[in-house]
């Protein structure tokens, strides 16, 4: 097998694209897939700061990799979730690559959830009665939101990959959830004061994809999922989205690109989105963060645990 | 396991209701889900006349023999496609259901392909390079269509079940086929003049259901499928909806009538249906029948096949 592009002898086969790359090519082409989705999703510019979520998983950090390869300014930000010898684990990995690249400038900056929340994700999960996973979310999307905005970054990125993506579609079609339909694209603009512009370059790349990208480029991450337990819904979406892929090459790219050129057609979803969003969202009562209520998500979140705390 | 219903040894366990039933709560489970979809679907009334298209499989002749047990004037509708020992089997199995209910009023009638057509469906679809599947859903369509109108009847009824339309709209989402989305329904009305109202009154059933209600109802019916291979595709799409119906009972359910709910809403998808195609349709400058094309598909199928057989 040889690579498609110069014939030297290929590392890894790209079906959905009919293909296989040695790894200058590979590299070159995941480093084309972000382009792309870059300039075809108007994520952001030459001159604008970029924050990177890092979790210290292949994602992220091949988002950092390749942003700072194509010549972007973008920092990292890690969310510390006090998750035992995991969260040390990927704290570690996170740390190497960031030393690694700091002699070129780039900044790692840290939000500890132990520290400023006051327990690790599991506990504070425990004293909200709320599953885990969604408590994370709610405090990861609120810190990294609130450090963009505070620290003045133009636009946040996260490593949301191709299968992340369509699973979150499948998941959504399955139960026709409308109004996250409406809202699932690459690019999220900052409709309101106080809400960061956020968007994923790697959808147009799969886990496999980037994966390989990190073996090859000499990335260590860490391997295991959280131990907390991935929604196992999301797992299965992809585990029947693989089984799709294997039988037709392409069905996840078809099916999400398919689904952001219908909304495009449809009026940009973002429009849509900014339009109706502005006119439900106000300040946090507690915070002075957007929110939809009087008080947002997160300020519940952590007066529910102060209260557990106290009684 | 007791039955939901009555409290008696139950026969059958319906996960994604619930519920378990006896053989006569299920029967009449089954039942209510027929009248519901009629009802709920417009589908047709006590006086309509029904032509059912019956295959000889479970699905086909559960739908007659619900229709008849509600009461409605349904008449048979059997396609010889002149597959050999699979044709005589089934045929066998739709004359054997035929003659028990003869007494009652209802007829059969015939179309033989080999006759009509001059050739068995394999034939013909070799005769005109085409996939026997679709070839031979050209002709049932069309055959099928023109004998409700010629013999005129309200509506044609068709035993997909909830299996079929789920795995179809999976395909249609996957590649987000948007003009079959829009006429993928439960009752298309007859737009036009020369096609017939076509009703899935199943659509509320899964196929284990359809089968559980023959075996429970002592309706004989072709086990195997079609020897010329069912579209792989629905298979493979069958089976992933099985996969998620069996992680989290009623997804397959949520999927479709979600669909619809999400149809009716933005307006009834027959409407624009029809509009749309009231301006498309044309009669067929050979046969008369609705097309959207100078001779509709049928005609230039057949036209294809004497050219085959004359050159």
């Amino acid at each position: 097998m040889n690579c498609t592009k110069c014939k030297t002898k290929a590392v890894i086969k790209i079906p959905r694209h009919h293909a296989a790359f040695c790894k200058v090519s590979f590299t070159n082409f995941v480093h084309d897939q972000v382009t792309r989705a870059i300039k075809s999703e108007k994520m952001f510019g030459r001159g604008d700061r970029i924050l990177v979520a890092v979790s210290g998983g292949k994602d992220s950090l091949a988002l950092w990799d390749i942003l700072l390869k194509l010549g972007y300014k973008a920092d990292g930000f890690y969310v510390n979730l006090g998750i035992g010898g995991y969260s040390e684990r990927s704290y570690s990995m996170v740390r190497k690559f960031a030393e690694a690249v700091a002699p070129l400038g780039p900044a790692l900056h840290t939000h500890t959830v132990e520290q400023e929340e006051g327990a690790g994700i599991k506990e504070l999960a425990h004293m909200v009665h709320r599953p885990t996973c969604s408590t994370c979310g709610t405090i990861k999307r609120y810190q990294f939101n609130r450090a963009a905005v505070e620290r003045d970054y133009d636009v946040m990125a996260t490593g949301h990959n191709l299968d992340d993506e369509a699973a979150r579609l499948l998941g959504n079609v399955l139960h026709w959830q409308e109004d996250y339909l409406e809202k699932q694209g690459p690019t999220l603009p900052a409709s309101v004061e106080g809400f960061a512009k956020k968007v994923r370059p790697l959808y147009r790349l799969s886990e496999r994809e980037l994966a390989a990208y990190c073996v090859l480029n000499k990335i260590e991450y860490i391997i295991d999922e959280c131990p907390m337990a991935q929604g196992a819904r999301t797992l299965l979406y992809k585990e029947v989205l693989n089984r799709l892929e294997t039988e037709s090459p392409g069905t996840k790219q078809y099916f999400y690109w398919g689904f952001l050129e219908k909304q495009r057609r449809k009026q940009s979803s973002s429009d849509a989105m900014s339009e109706k969003d502005q006119t439900l969202l106000r300040r946090c009562g507690t915070c002075g963060q957007p929110t939809t209520s009087e008080v947002c998500s997160y300020c519940k979140l952590m007066a529910r645990a102060r209260r557990e705390v106290a009684g």
